[in-house]
């Protein structure tokens, strides 16, 4: 395999910064299964000498849920290395004042528990999945439409997730439709959002130019990761498609099969 | 009252253009409820010497459930005179041989009997309401995704239109979803699309100079007729709000505040 970019830089790593959900395990009605090899790969990392953190766009559950599924799976991993946008949302909205309204799956519903509801001025939305009802977007649409000046936070702006029975709708879509109903453009919480990225590079203690990220979604992981000055790598596994790397304006410092190659790449010309 | 634009082009005028839920009459679960003065305001303008046409976006019947619905309202109109989105959509899949995938209203299903469906290569949305679970919008989107030139028409663009109990999200909400999650643009069919306004013009046979569009639509009935070079007025009723009279892009050639006045203005004006 030629050198690429990413490669050239692996011996100035200092930390890595993982994508999950495509990266680690693939999604499912049962919890999702792990992607084979993944479970040693993040094992390998943690033995290293790079910083290892979990960044995900995952708003179905609590990270305290999420995390204790990912664990039962098999992954060394735990709450205080995953970042995840309920909580900086949280923090948003208790700063700014704002009451949300929430149209959200029930899961991640208790991450909000400590904030005022009552007489919304604002709303919230994430991957609520099967809550995307009409139903619900109407009255979040409302809800934004009375307000004199909408404010609308999305939890990412993602297109579409793998299932194991195919592509899903997620929030980023929902978004623009809102966006579109109401005037209004939204402010995204989540990854690409170059502020939610320096959340963990904060927690890191170390420069973008140090940080891999390795993640299944072009635009939100690899092209995410690069605006704020880390490397990007796309894995074949998860949301990847082939015409990912003919993109018009995100192209990937480098290309791995899955999560084991990319580990195994890292490891071996670092010579551990 | 001050002549403005549209008021001095009365006496040229050889035709009136009718947008109809909002303008003819306020949409509702129970069927709608004519606007006051609206049944008068039709027939007097059909007495007149102008020509009288109605042009809608409405995808939730066929025009023949539609057309006796305002009938039983009270409403002087016959199918001839209605021009809706999708028989003209049929008119396009044929041509182009095209199979479409319909996320729609269960009503207007049978517009769609003579297109053949299986296999489908293209989608073809309307305001299908409650319909737009996010089931059926995922459905949608995988075929289109699956698709090597993903083809998609919406019949209209509008954000909301008003129901009984307020707004509801219309048609355009979920094209741009669409649009959004499978990198393409849709083809409109219905208001503004100058193809469609130009059947009712052909329809007509006079020149867009010398008709008159009434709707409560800024973007969709006003400035969809105004780019065709039609004068284009506002009610209103129905979704008007107030902040269309400041918009930042369309500027209607004038307001009343429904349609009864419109007529009573352009009747006077022409001594009849």
């Amino acid at each position: 395999m030629a050198a690429t970019s990413w490669e050239d830089s692996v011996k100035s790593l200092k930390g890595v910064i993982l994508d999950m959900c495509g990266v680690l395990y693939d999604a499912g009605e049962d919890g999702g299964t792990p992607i084979p090899g993944s479970v040693e790969a993040v094992k390998r990392l943690k033995a290293s000498d790079l910083q290892v953190r979990f960044c995900t766009n995952e708003t179905q559950a609590t990270r305290e849920v999420f995390v204790a599924k990912l664990q039962r799976m098999g992954f060394d991993i735990c709450v205080s290395e995953v970042f995840s946008p309920a909580p900086a949302a949280v923090a948003v909205l208790k700063e700014r004042g704002l009451r949300p309204h929430l149209l959200v799956y029930d899961g991640v519903v208790p991450e909000f528990d400590s904030v005022e509801k009552a007489n919304p001025n604002c709303v919230v939305i994430g991957d609520a999945a099967e809550k995307f009802s009409y139903q619900n977007l109407n009255d979040a649409f409302r809800v934004l439409i009375g307000l004199e000046n909408p404010v609308l936070f999305s939890l990412g702006r993602g297109k579409y997730y793998k299932e194991d029975e195919g592509l899903n709708l997620d929030v980023g879509v929902y978004m623009k439709a809102l966006e579109y109903a109401c005037d209004v453009e939204a402010e995204v919480i989540g990854k690409p959002d170059p502020m939610f990225f320096q959340k963990v590079l904060d927690d890191m203690g170390i420069q973008s130019h140090q940080i891999l990220m390795i993640g299944d979604d072009l635009v939100n992981d690899v092209g995410g990761a690069q605006h704020c000055g880390m490397k990007g790598v796309q894995v074949r596994t998860g949301k990847y498609r082939p015409s990912d790397e003919k993109h018009p304006t995100v192209t990937a410092d480098g290309y791995v099969d899955n999560l084991a190659e990319a580990v195994e790449t890292i490891l071996k010309l670092r010579g551990q």
